[in-house]
């Protein structure tokens, strides 16, 4: 099967590290496509972002379709353009949220987000809501660190390390989800750090999750529902 | 006070009855002003039209600022750019369905959703959710009119008059709301026609509706909360 | 436009504040008048003191509507007497929690109530859950100052300063409001302080969130729906 | 043990038979005490009422505890003045919604509550959703009959079955309470109704349901938390 | 009446103590017949312990009714076999948590339940799940002592009391369920304890609630409905 | 990777479909191993059976570890023995209930279960309410053929896609799930039926949702958390 993942951002500084880590964790049968946009902004960190990054995807996503792509994801915590890009095509549709928040579902009694700034602490809980999963979540905390900051890895999981300790002890989170899809190749460590502390809790890498979920909804044949992601009408459309 | 509408569609034939319905209800001392999109689509009727629109709704939103207007009115039910544009203004920015559930709160034990299509129906129950007044939300219903055809008013009021027959009778709604600001001029006879049949429940028009909240916004002297709506960060953005 | 003013208690110690208050938030052409209660009790703190003034909040709202008011207002926060004076007039009715919380709701995330003292907690969450809101509440949190001392402003603008800062930091508030309508013109004030401090959030004072509600009401041309407040039956009634 | 049953009208035509539906339900040991209003209403049907209805009840509720009663009933499903009353005196008081809720939702998956008049309805569901149950809430419907009309038990019999056969089929009930005190000395036989259909459902008399309740609180010698019900704050009341 | 408590363990280290308890806390006229398991485990501490114990639980069950009991109980605060026990006979039957939360729910605005060890903080919040009451619990937390530990009945009631007081000040409780039947005869000194620091709550413990809660089930004639519990079809079962 | 299916019912005869359905859905490399219970029931339906089931249940489970397999898979919809299970293993461990909800609430705005029997009904909207998707759930459905009559797949086929088109016409179901894991091999006819209908919905077959799930989470290299489901203590047990 062939996978489109769009880098919903107009830099391509991830690209390989984010073909790296989707290689790592899809099948053997899977082939793996990164593209990053053409318009849009260097990083997504409020809805005004994601606003202006979501023509693009949708065209990123047309695209896939016809190039014979089985599924497209796209790679952002924010699941920008998800909702428009399954209304246009035929085949599945992830971000990275919803996948993340499902596994964690089942995992556990109770999950916390981790994440990057605060400014997206309300978008994250709003897709837990419109994902009908709010009950399931602990909290949403941030590391205070920019997207565009994430790379000093070492950094990066010490903060993440502190906040997630705060979701096991203050708000009794049982499930770990890393809620930005810039902090790759960390999870397992942090499972590991967390663990020798006593908290044998899993640890969702974002980008991981969504691979795995869409490999197994074409697995199982199916794609969304038609009744919820009607075909958009024709009518006059000004780009 | 000074308020811009921004009717997020790229065709004018709505601007006149538009202004008219405005200027019916806004306060004496409050100034309208019209404009429509220049990117976008002729109407707005899923997701992937809302994000179409979504970019030219913005830059229209912080010409208004810029301009010295008091409050920006996004005039469609699906609330399109609503939250990025909170985020990049200093004044109240409201589309048209915020306002009519949270109205609609105050005057009944539920409400239903008369709309368009059934498309959006699942947009305006997510809108629902996100807002926080899921629970008073009766139903959801659908006339089977596209926006564009909307002008037909006796066409429309009769199937309104028959959908909100069975939202009182089947799903027990107590207050009504009309969920498309295409439907306009309309909400005062629907109210006598559902009187004459026992039925004295508000009939809620949605633009007149977003022009109350706003002007009482204003008159109170507040504007969207920094902590949900953080001003976006400096970065590259390329549109 | 005519609005009545009902303060609920049987002391005309708040009504020149409370007339100006309202003078101050409403439109220029809406005519306010005051009124106290002539049976009751000297402040509302608990469910008895409610249920004492309501026969007289009721008599206070039939008054109104025969002397050609356009509205009332119950000027407290926790809506006494509100639902039963909606049943037995055809002018829109509204306390102040109501208001309060709706208008919340549209500019952020969360709110937090901070109110006088314990015991009206559950009062004021159960208000929210009624309305439908209660997903939206972060915390209802009080100063502890009784109602009758409340003229000290100093005294409280810092208690409620504090208390809002808990609000924001631990709860997660990104709106706070007033929780009693004795707490008049500061609140602009606090939202100053809190701004000085980082926190650009919305502060809404209860009296100017009720008058505005009401005048939009009033303007939209609805009162509270029939199916809900039916007119009570012809029966003996003995007071 | 000894219980007062404030019956919240100002007839006394219910009295006689009140007392022998209690007498009937209440344990060998527990003395009966029935009294109904000075000042009120002759039914409650609205809030209305209930607002008129409400000091008295606490009259009868303070002098209940003062002649040594070890608890107190509030003989009505609108629970009015329950609140008030468990903020002025020490021992436990119920009102007939609360009691037939909780034990109905031990006894099946959903409950459906039948009363007597559709104004009422919002009420009921109300009451509900402050006692935390409304999940467990199939449906409140009404048998369009006022209060004062329900001596014509078999008339009363046939519309509570045809209602509760919809609540079962339509509603998806699996447990049945009669929603109005008035509903005296026919739960037994709409049971055996039911069961004769195909459908053994518990169905709970809210009198009976009220008194067993009480008796179950005092002989766990518990009563109302002073934490949700503080005394009331000594102060001027005029009455 | 006779009544069977099951204690659904394979020791009977408990049973005095428990037949003390109910005989304390049971009517006049109510026979109680204490009995334990043959076969499960020497506690109760995770669902794996109650998945071994439910296969005897529901022999000892269907023993009860063949013996011509009038009730049930599982003496247990996970409420291990209840429903299924429910399928099987024609009698009521209780575990200790859904009657004690069904108490709590009555008494204050939102209660708290203090157990053994963290495990079975997830098993309780899912019961006050499924029995709807959800909302109303505002935590759970253990004490960190085994069950076959609690009889240093001052170390237990010491550990309880600071937890209580946890939960009163930090979760906002205002009533407090004992979490564990073998936590027996301390709810009326932890009462006390409470109310010398200004904290009048209910204290309720879980075997009186039982026991109280079956009287009162019995007392109305009532068992549970056919229609969630349905009888179990006829097939073939080796065990 | 090796995974084994437990049957978790007494008889042999769904043995080899069982086999050919998980062999049909697993990725290449994995390996499937089928196993039917020593002790239990016949067919699971009701609660009564699952209890019976659970305890050879789990030593099938422990010994599915044992021989190192990667994950065990409960092939019932009413997920017996699940949570008990996890707490034993260290491998993951589904049921076929959970995966397939999960799965659903990524595909369209709300699903419906048909199910088997009506005694079931309650047990699988509990699920849902544990695994907190209860939002998402349109409804549970039921075709009212026992478990041991499925083999009949046309009468089983026509009942189904009746009971789902009242799932999407009334309920507003977007997507379906078979609710019994003895409905195999038909998921995609009923789809086909449906999209002939004019409704393009996703059909669910709960098997093929566990396995691709289970799969999924062993890829992601997790397993149930520590801090839902800790390792029971040890003790005596007797079984």
């Amino acid at each position: 099967m062939k996978i489109r993942v769009v880098v919903p951002i107009i830099v391509d500084i991830f690209d390989k590290e984010v073909e790296k880590e989707f290689k790592a964790y899809s099948s053997e049968n899977t082939e793996i496509e990164i593209v990053h946009l053409d318009k849009g902004t260097a990083s997504i960190e409020c809805v005004y972002d994601e606003s202006l990054a979501a023509p693009d995807i949708l065209n990123k996503t047309i695209e896939a379709e016809k190039k014979g792509c089985d599924g497209v994801i796209i790679d952002c915590f924010g699941d920008p353009g998800v909702k428009a890009a399954r209304e246009i095509v035929d085949i599945p549709v992830l971000g990275a949220a919803e996948p993340s928040m499902l596994f964690a579902c089942s995992l556990g009694h109770k999950f916390s987000v981790v994440t990057v700034l605060e400014n997206v602490i309300p978008m994250i809980e709003n897709i837990a809501k419109v994902l009908g999963v709010k009950e399931k979540l602990a909290s949403v905390r941030s590391v205070d660190i920019p997207v565009l900051e994430l790379h000093d890895k070492e950094k990066l999981k010490n903060a993440l390390y502190k906040e997630m300790l705060k979701a096991i002890k203050e708000d009794k989170a049982h499930v770990l989800i890393l809620g930005c899809t810039g902090m790759m190749g960390i999870a397992k460590s942090l499972h590991e750090m967390l663990e020798k502390e006593g908290y044998d809790v899993p640890v969702i890498d974002p980008a991981a999750a969504s691979i795995k979920f869409l490999e197994a909804l074409i697995g199982l044949g199916v794609k969304q529902s038609r009744l919820t992601y009607m075909k958009p009408p024709e009518k006059e459309r000004k780009i």
